[in-house]
This record gives C-alpha cells, sequence and structure tokens, in this order.
C-alpha cells in the first residue's frame, strides 16, 4: 500500500498490513511523548473502577501505530493529507496486537504531478475486532511518462 | 478545555492552551515510536531537496501533541469519540512551538449520564500559521444532580 | 495545588493528586535516562536474592514522577527551590500505583514579587503505605495588586 | 564513590566524578517521563521572555543525571537513603555539562552489617559554576570480617 | 533486500538503502538503551579534547540503524545468523546522514527449507566516507515448490 | 574489563560482569531506535507460530546490551576497533537475564600509545544458556612510562 504511483490504484482494491502488539511501554512512551496522562490509560487503580477495567491505549497511539504499518514509497508518497471520520469503536488493551484492513475508495488527479488516494482504514486486533475506523487521503505522484532518474 | 461537565460549554466560547516546542528529539521518538521513518522526517539529506528544504513533523506527531496541551477533567471526560476534517496545512519544523486555539462548535446530549462536546481544533505555531486544523469529537459527564462524588 | 498565587495558600491545607501505575517501562527508562543501572533496579535474579526479592524503582524516579502530579500554574510557579528531608521509607515496585499527599506547612513572603511555599510531600501507594516522605520549597508569585495581562 | 565498604571512608575525602552533557533530548525525555511539562522546560517562546531566556533542565532531572555518574558497588550499597538541603542554585541549559564534587562528612554505624555515609553532593558544570548542592545519605556494608562468598 | 527467497539471490548483485540522519537524540537514546555512557559519546568538553573534537556515535548504534534499513521479508527472513569482520572505520558525528550498499558475497543452501545469504554490508555517510564494513550472515527460506498459504 | 591499560592484560585472564533483564520495553525501545520491526519482535500472534513461539530480542539488542555491562575506562580506552565471528546460538526471551563471561585471547602492541586487547566475549543468560559468542577488539592506551596525566 501507498508503494506504487496513483495511476496504479484501483477502486475496491484490498490490503492487508502485518500486526504489531500493544505493549504497556508503548502506552508509557505515548503519555510521555504526547503529554497526555490521562488515568484510564496510566493508574492501573483508576482503569479497574471504569467499565474498561484495564488500562486501554490511547486513541492516537492507536492510530500512530497504524501509520508504522504503512509502507510508504520514496519518491512517491507526498504527503498525509487529511483523516476523515475517525471514530475509536473498541478498546485497545495491552497486549492487543493490531493490523490494518484497507479499501481504496476513490483516486483523483489534481493538477500537476500529483492526485489523492482515499481508502477506508480499519484497525483490527488479532480477535478480527475493529477498534478504529477512518478514512486517510494520501497524496501520491502520478507514475512519469518517462521515468528519468 | 475538558474540565467541566457537559451543562457547562457554551457554543462559540474560545479556549487557548499553552505552547509546546517540537524538538528533534520529539521526531525521533514519534519515528520510533510509531515505526514510521519516511525519510521526509527522519533523513536531512533527503530532506534539504523537498520543497520543504528540511525535515518536518510528522502530522500524528503534531495531533499527538495537541493532544497532551490539554487538561482532561478526571471523573468528566470518559473518551475520545472521533476526529472529522483533519487537514494539514502547513508543515512544522524542528524548533517550532505549537498551541491550540479552540472554540466549541456543538454541545449534544446523548441518553444517560453523557454527551458530546464538539470543537474546532485549530493548531497553530508561533508565527500565527495554521500547521493542523479539525473538528474534535469528546465524550463527557453530564453533572449529577446532587453530586456525591 | 501550586495552581494559586502566595497569597492563596493556608498553613495547614491539603491535597492528594491523581495516581500513576510504575511499570516495568518506568524502570527501565529512567536506568536509561540517568545512568544508574544499580542492579537492584535492572537485574531480576540479583533483585530475588535481596530482602525485597523483586525489582524496585530507583527512588528519584519515584520523586520524578510524583514532581508530575502536580498542576504547576504557568505565570504562577517560579522555580523549584529546594527539598529537604528526603527520606525512602518503603520500596516501589513494578505496577504500584503512587499518588501524592500534601500539606502546607509555611507560606512565607520574600522581597518583591514572590515568595515561598512550604509543603510536606508524602508519596504512597495504593495500599496506602508511605513509600517517600520530604519537605518540599515552591517560589511562586504574589497575587499582583492588580492583575493586569 | 561507593564502590567501598563503610570502614574505607574517611570523613573529608573527596571525590570527582565524570562529566554528562545535558541535552535537548534529555530534558524531553525527562518531561516525559515525569509528566512535568512545565513550558520553562519545553516552550522555547516562553522560556525566551524569562530571566533565563532559555529553556532550563528540571532540577530533578539534573538530581537524577548526577545519580548516573556515581559507581554504587555491587554488594556494597544497600540503598539511597535520604537527601538533605537540596538546593538549585543556577539553571542548567542545553548543551551545558555537568560533574559531581563530593565530600565526606560523616560515617555511621548502624546496628548489623550496615551504617550511613553522608557526603556533600556539588553538582558543577562546566563554568565551575555551582547547580545544585545536596546533602546525600547512602547506606552501606560494613566489611566483614572475614569475606566469604 | 532481504524482501526474497534464498533463491533468487545472484552473487555480485548490489543494494543501496534510503538514508538516516543520526541525531543527538539517537546517540542519548542509545547511550541509554545500552548503558553505556562513554564519555566519548555523551561529554561534550570530554570529546573536544579528542582527536574526534566533537562526540560521536557509538559503533553499536551505527550497526543497529544499519539494521533498520533493511525490510526483511516476514515469511522469508529466519534470522540474523551471524557477522563477521565489522570494522569501524571513520566516525559518525551528530548529523550525519547514513545508508548502506551491500553487494552479495554467497548464497548457501542448507539441509531442509532454508539457507545463508552472505553480504558485505558497507556503511556510508553524505558524504560517501566509510564509516563501518562488515560481512553479514542472514538465514532465509527457499522458495517452495509450490508456494500454499 | 577494560579498566586497565594494555600492559596489564594477560592472555587467559578471564573476567565475569554484573546482569541485565532484557524486558519487553527494551525490545520495544530497540525496535523505535533501530527502526526495526521484524515481526518475531513485536507480534506476540506472529511470534507465537514460530518455532521460538514467544516473541524474542534482536541480536544487536543483545549486543548493545552486552557492550553496557563493561566499564571502559576513560583515559584507557580509545575505540571499539571491530568485532568478529559474531554468531546468535540461542534466543533470549522476555524476561531473560544476560551477563558476560569473557576470556582474553591476545595483546597487541601497536606503534605509538596503543595496543589492541582481543576478547573472546561470551553472552549468557541466566540458566546457563550460551545466547551469543563473539570476538571484540577494543583498542586501549598503554601505560605511560610516567603517569603525569
Amino acid at each position: 500500500m501507498f508503494t506504487k504511483y496513483l495511476d496504479h490504484y484501483e477502486v475496491g482494491e484490498t490490503w492487508v498490513s502485518r500486526g504489531r502488539t500493544i505493549t504497556e511501554a508503548d502506552i508509557v512512551h505515548f503519555a510521555g511523548l504526547s503529554g497526555d496522562w490521562f488515568p484510564l490509560h496510566t493508574d492501573k487503580e483508576y482503569a479497574a473502577k471504569t467499565p474498561f477495567q484495564e488500562r486501554i491505549a490511547h486513541g492516537l497511539l492507536v492510530l500512530s501505530v497504524a501509520s508504522g504499518l504503512y509502507q510508504f514509497g520514496v519518491g512517491i508518497v507526498i504527503a498525509l493529507y487529511g483523516m476523515e471520520n475517525v471514530r475509536f469503536t473498541n478498546p485497545t488493551f495491552i497486549g492487543d496486537t493490531i493490523h490494518l484492513e484497507n479499501k481504496v475508495l476513490s483516486v483523483e488527479e489534481k493538477p500537476g504531478d500529483r492526485g489523492v488516494v482515499t481508502v477506508l482504514q480499519e484497525i483490527k486486533k488479532q480477535t478480527g475486532e475493529l477498534v478504529c475506523t477512518c478514512t486517510l487521503k494520501i497524496m501520491v505522484k502520478k507514475a512519469a511518462l518517462v521515468e528519468v532518474e
């Protein structure tokens, strides 16, 4: 996914990523990196009294880890353009392993050498449960008429 | 922001956060935490040849740091419900200092003890430039009729 | 605590913080940040043969995490002035959750726009056990006669 | 320092440590580990308007780095017993290199196999300026009559 | 490199990786992760008096970063089997950007489903200087006669 | 080991280090620092289906942690010169504690003020199992005729 030029995506094509286990260390790192120490993520005693019963990963940690499960083609991907309809539908607990299931929703040419690929990104865990869904817009290059260099 | 119950937000009210400087260390951490080593973020030589001319922060790093600039009231905030219309409008460079400028867009009651506050979240840097805009939906508690802790 | 001007503290007033769980990752980080790899903190086999029977958190990790459980008012707090009588009275194990219980001991005016608030800081864990006690001196601003800006 | 048994310290003996440079990354790490994001440490724009004119290291970061400049003898050191008279006397800026200059103040036998060495710990930077002074109490073992094992 | 089965390597084939800039934060992290605080890597004042005149990256940091510049095919790569003739030929300074230039030296079948690909791995910086050379042995799978699964 | 001048090593002398427990956090850090996210190290579900049945430490993490178990004498050690015959002979799992068992293989004078000490470095875990063996070449100073420093 995102290792090919705009011209080579087809609406409806799908892609599944490798997985990554969300560890206690990841949650601690993310709290430290973001500065978000909300006790649902960082206080075991507090979390035990919530409906979740244990600490859960930050939603943005889940999204961030997801972003690292892609391969972004160097010379192909230009930028993360935007996200739509981000919803966190189930908690990710310590020890859960997440992966991506994507589907191409649209391929839009833009003026010049680029365009936008829009994909439905579903983040699921080892049980098949959906933990986050969103629409991701990535700006990529068109295949050059003649690839020089 | 997000330190008060649902009932106490008013549509149109605004809030400005403290700032935080995005350092080279933050970008290195985020690459390591997310697994996203795209060379625009991690290769000085590569970045020098792009229109940005230097390394830029990952979009999700900017969003993650933004999430840590809030104060989330314990016993008040329930969850990050979702995000809409996330757009990255300008690059954040090493040494830029970002802060939030928020405006309440809507306050919706939900059945039971909760509701959703929707805010326009603008992430700006020290120059006033907008680097990211999005709509954030946070689920918070209603004020209890009688606060018994 | 420490979100108000010098004039607004009263001797004897108390404050209790949120909690934070000390994880194995925190101990590993602190060893890496401080450079203190004493095996009581970092070698499970060694620790098993000590009276503690397992790895314990560094005393300065406990103090450092405690410092992050405060809210330091921007424009109010000037500096950490000093600490007295720091004693580590019980070990903090991996998985323990610590919080602060503070009491104001004195409020001293200094010449000019500032003064020193001295608090007894007790760090306790979920069981109520005291793990560290100290006297903390924080330099804060006096309330201005007229708050401009 | 702290690589020998109680019996082998003499009041008045001194010791100088190697140095370590405090980097921007160290301050970012410490903010993330402790949760203390006070803008004097993490916001370049804010710090520029204070008397310090730039970001300074957290006092507890300085103390923590200092603790890693010791060599703690395995089988000799039992615990950090306590600290007294901790004072932060000058700011540590990004790029400053700190080291320790210590002097033994007292050597006290305790019942059983141990005792307490009290040292004056002065943390200085490359310019010779004192950044932190404190009295440190370390519990160490007595030399066994006959060293078996 | 290392995204294909044993059968598909040819002696003499070459491969060049993307680059990654070695930052001060990377050196600080590696000191913290490895526990190697030798002052040539962590003390600016000390380093200034050595022939290198500034801090240099740890040799094992350079090798570790190099290992992350590969793509290891999931279902293809079995293990890092070994390294030979590791030599550090030039210092890597803060801000240098390193990449890999590899050449396949041999392809050996082993009994069963696997074999060993031996490559000459040269780590070079943006100037073309060689900073580390070694021979790397990676165990990979043979292409199955019929690829099922 | 490596705290004395070239002249003071004898072929055949041995040395055993303290230990360090390899934690899940160490593996997560190393993946983040190196960029090597191979799922055998970072995906619990994937690892469960391999012959190892659980996540294992990266070989270079094991070597890096080993490098931090030495004491490198300041003013004595000049550089890590090279490594030979690095072989990873058994997996290191989360929770294993490793230490070094070294033997001096040769002591070679070089022109000028230096020479190379070659040691067999065996990394073993708490069970006595060998996890990595290699030959390490460290460049150290000769004892000066008269130590004037």
